[in-house]
């Protein structure tokens, strides 16, 4: 039921051998210029053929006054270039034998009638040559692992295994440092504008066949091909897991993305059946998409719907407690052999029920070993939720009253929070159950940075986790009813 | 009604000319040790007497032996001692003439019936000699601008004008480089503990009167006297908000509570009605109470429901629409006039409706300077909700390419930064209606940095911010209602 992604139009649009790049020049400030920077800054390994009317040279490349004098006939091109003159250049490519596109410009269907009809020019053009293209009106793809973006936003940031096909430009670019924050990057990220010819049906199902790919993340303002769309998220489910933040349930969104992409929108109930069929976990944001992304394509599954929550602090306990509790996530108690095992390394003032608050733990470094493993390993928990909470300040204090010389205690403490975190990675790692972090310090704090640079989510609020692990256990009942033929 | 709060039995608490500490020693690993730590760290201007039975110097400092060798009777006595011995060293404070304790040691009513009476004994002895106290089983107070930390962790931020009173320890110490990170600062923060004696009403009460603080925060997870509480709301609210975040709505959550504080919480309803009766402003979250303070404390209050978007991003400005909708704020059109103003500073693709799509604005600044003045004097706009969106490294290409000297790039680049975020500060400060930023990228980023030590709120996401100006129209109207009597 998948093709393969090779099989896919989209394969030679996000792995192209060469380029002819269009409306690049060596104006700064234009458009297309930015476009070519980013492709040669992130070190696109083929070939590039800016073509422009005048110029010999462009960014340092050599430059073709127009498609017939390439040398070859590239794989792609890239068409940045004012509206009135993009169907004539798609026609010249077309006659070139050039078989894909992507066409960034504006000023088609998003702007009403005339738009209209210039973008049905570009359907017949391509139909014409067999050309499969991406756009108008998007900003194109970024393709980190293989050294490609074409947006005209710097890439920053890590290639990553989140597949995204987005109806906004925006939140494949204005995600580039974000994700980064949290270690997550992109494998493949596709934005698709006016979808005229490509559209999110066609970069759903290459996504869901694309290896680098280990979740899906889609952002829908509308769904265009209704039928076409279940069923091929429904043959994806199954083995990835797919996350949609739907914009224009309220009026106000709604208004708001047709717009933006001319797209229409329909009422909420109907897009929440639609996403219930095809077996899609919905977020109600764009943090939310990737916090549950972040989870999914992380973490193993978890078995079921019991939570337990370790913590040294009875507030953020009960705040992540009544989090899970929102989100319909269970708290067992734990089993007597765990409370067993725990009883000699916490506290009188701790407490073994769930959340498990150690108050302090006798050993300083048991919140990261023997704990979580104590936890992780109890027979009625399928998930642990821990809070993490390093207070480098404090670590700093005691490093230097245990006699550390100032001038070390910084890179001590730092030596700290990394082994702590390796620790846990250790601990986390050796278990089948997921785990998931929650806390209020920043992500750039040292145990908080490790663990995340080592694939460890690790949320900055407790109802992020939460419900992170509600959507994870979500899609896990979404795949079954699916396997089951429901 | 309210009395001033240099009447209140917290003034000396939260502002004593002199401390006995009791339980700091010379061991570094000493929960009292880290206590007295911490007052020193901060820069305590006033008298600290350490009481240890056997050291002559504690820290530094001279060391007491007994209570009753004290120079001077200080203002408060600070209790971080084990459980057995605080009722007799709380009695020989009350002999020497000490009017006033925080009692940090846990092991009273939290740990059940045993507990309790060694409580009850705590306030038999506070009352026969007159003292006020806070705890037991609390973590002290944090008065940064006195520079007065009772805590265990190291004061990290600045002071500033959230008064906190808290159910939980945590959520005072572990925020404070939270709220340091978005400019915020406790004015005074309260940890409550058992509230065996000064409780979360008399906390209340401080803050109300307190002028260091604009906003009052409370994390609660059960409240003891509701007639009390209502009453003291209601007399402070209309001229200062109040926050709270209730934990307990749900089993899981009021079962963790109980197991924290020993507090009694109750339906999810019976709390909302308590809240909506008291002109209180609810939170779902930690996060949320302090993105609401953040608002309600900086901006001048919105008149009414009308919110103008603006962005130069279809995807960002469509979810910020929907987020507004979804809070109930209205998103009325531009006025004729405001659309003149603005229609020469944008370009064709661009969009006049609201959201205010810019796509990109024709001059650089615009975007802080002319498009917002323009928008805010929108007689239709009570808000102004921005993306802010500050490509740092695109700006750093477009400075190479425009000939700036490599090694200039970064400082330009910053120089830019600050330049837009004092623009729009200084437009922003210019008009008597809210503005409210929001953005993807970090708050380490040069243009959200300046912004937000400017006192602008900048939150991270679009539905952080529209759930924050729909937290200030709720608290206008929970005013207007108590100020017509209702």
């Amino acid at each position: 039921m998948i093709r393969p992604h090779t099989a896919s139009p989209l394969y030679p649009i996000a792995n192209p051998g060469s380029i002819a790049v269009f409306g690049a020049s060596n104006n700064p400030s234009s458009m297309g210029t930015s476009l070519l920077d980013s492709i040669l800054e992130l070190g696109f390994p083929g070939e590039i053929y800016p073509v422009h009317p005048r110029e010999k040279e462009v960014q340092g490349l050599k430059a073709y006054s127009r498609v017939l004098d390439l040398p070859f006939v590239p794989d792609l091109a890239l068409i940045v270039l004012p509206t009135d003159v993009v169907a004539e250049t798609l026609e010249q490519c077309g006659q070139r034998g050039i078989k894909h596109a992507v066409i960034i410009s504006g000023g088609f269907k998003e702007v009403g009638a005339a738009g209209q009809e210039k973008e049905k020019r570009l359907q017949d053009i391509a139909k014409r040559h067999g050309i499969r293209f991406l756009g108008p009106n998007c900003i194109g793809l970024a393709h980190p692992r293989y050294k490609l973006n074409t947006t005209f936003m710097a890439f920053e940031g890590i290639p990553g295994f989140i597949g995204m096909a987005s109806q906004s430009g925006s939140f494949v670019t204005q995600m580039f440092s974000y994700l980064c924050r949290f270690s997550l990057g992109f494998s493949v990220a596709f934005s698709l504008g006016n979808e005229a010819d490509l559209d999110l049906v066609d970069c759903l199902s290459y996504l869901g066949a694309c290896p680098e790919t280990k979740v899906i993340a889609l952002y829908i303002e509308g769904i265009r091909r209704g039928r076409e769309f279940v069923e091929a998220a429904r043959a994806i489910v199954p083995h990835k897991p797919i996350v949609a933040c739907y914009i224009g349930g309220t009026e106000a969104g709604r208004r708001a993305g047709f717009s933006h992409t001319g797209a229409l929108s329909g009422p909420e109930n109907l897009y929440e059946g639609i996403f219930r069929q095809s077996g899609i976990v919905r977020a109600e944001t764009i943090s939310e998409l990737f916090d549950f992304c972040w989870l999914l394509g992380t973490g193993p599954p978890a078995a079921g719907n019991r939570v337990v929550i370790q913590t040294h602090s009875g507030g953020p306990g009960a705040e992540a407690a009544d989090a899970c509790g929102r989100c319909g996530l269970e708290l067992p108690p734990l089993s007597p052999e765990t409370s067993e095992r725990l009883r000699p390394l916490i506290p009188p003032t701790g407490s073994l029920k769930n959340p498990v608050d150690l108050t302090f733990n006798k050993n300083f470094m048991d919140y990261f070993s023997e704990i979580p493993r104590a936890l992780l390993e109890d027979e009625g928990a399928d998930c642990l939720l821990a809070y993490l909470f390093t207070p480098s300040l404090r670590l700093k204090r005691m490093l230097r009253q245990a006699g550390v010389p100032a001038e070390d205690v910084a890179a001590e403490a730092e030596k700290i929070a990394l082994l702590q975190a390796d620790t846990l990675t250790g601990v986390i790692k050796g278990q089948g159950k997921p785990f998931v972090g929650y806390t209020y310090r920043g992500l750039e704090d040292g145990l908080i940075r490790r663990l995340i640079a080592s694939g460890i989510p690790v949320y900055p609020a407790p109802r992020r986790a939460a419900r992170a692990i509600g959507a994870a256990r979500q899609y896990a009942r979404l795949r079954d009813r699916i396997l089951k033929g429901g």
